[in-house]
């Protein structure tokens, strides 16, 4: 029986105050910058970005700036044991392109991208805003480093 | 004022909790199966290998089983866009080499190899046995999917 002086327990277990915690963390807190290449850079020229950047997945975009595809190291590593050169293969043909990219959104939970990048077999989501307009604007990324990261900082206690 | 009739609270914080359990997983748990080429073949091969069991890194044994390297995706694209053929360069040429590569231990905690893994900014280490045996043996692979999806899993309250 619960004893009701003094003290009211909150009957919390502590699998719901993890929740609780996680449930407060917001993609828009967590998302990296985007590296985004034009669809018509060559795959030689995304691997080069790649590098630059030091990242792992490349956001494709059109001439108004809008997502039309995103391009992995493996899209990348698939047509580098093609026949054709690297120079002339644009990045469309390899990526993969809109409405099949999963993305997600500043205001969605980071536990909610996280499970997207399981489901998905994905190692990068696009972070897009919501927004009325026609095609998809990039503002972020969440990758599996950002997942990471914030479970490292969550067993420091870095978290709020 | 803490209480002192009745009900004693156990004072701990929320945080507290969150990092008591973390302290319980250990890397043995979460492991998975390490994927390995020998350290003669060709980065083609070694591609080859990688697309077939859907790993974005491999690790390179000798003769004897033992761990002399590692290679990622990173690693073989780098070596894609150089003048020689994939078929030509072997493993050994383009792998991180020991004793520079970071490994972990079955009886670790799992937030030691995330911490490990962002530290090194690496995206997968392999679990090496703890022996006195001459030699490294590798008995399984965090990668920063592990970490991802035991991060799913402990907001979905999946985890012990």
């Amino acid at each position: 029986a619960r004893p009701r002086v003094g003290y009211f327990y909150t009957g919390k277990t502590g699998s719901e105050i993890i929740t609780e915690k996680l449930m407060k963390y917001k993609v828009e807190t967590f998302q990296s910058m985007p590296i985004v290449v034009k669809e018509d850079d060559s795959a030689y020229d995304a691997i080069s970005a790649m590098f630059l950047s030091d990242v792992g997945t490349l956001f494709a975009v059109d001439q108004d700036n809008n997502l039309v595809g995103v391009v992995s190291r493996k899209d990348l590593l698939r047509a580098s044991i093609g026949n054709q050169g690297l120079q002339d293969i644009p990045v469309h043909i390899i990526m993969t392109r809109m409405p099949n990219v999963a993305v997600c959104y500043p205001d969605e939970l980071l536990v909610e991208a996280a499970n997207r990048l399981i489901d998905k077999q994905i190692d990068s989501l696009p972070v897009i805003e919501r927004s009325n307009e026609t095609g998809a604007k990039v503002v972020g990324r969440i990758t599996k480093t950002t997942i990471t990261k914030a479970f490292v900082e969550l067993a420091r206690n870095e978290l709020m």
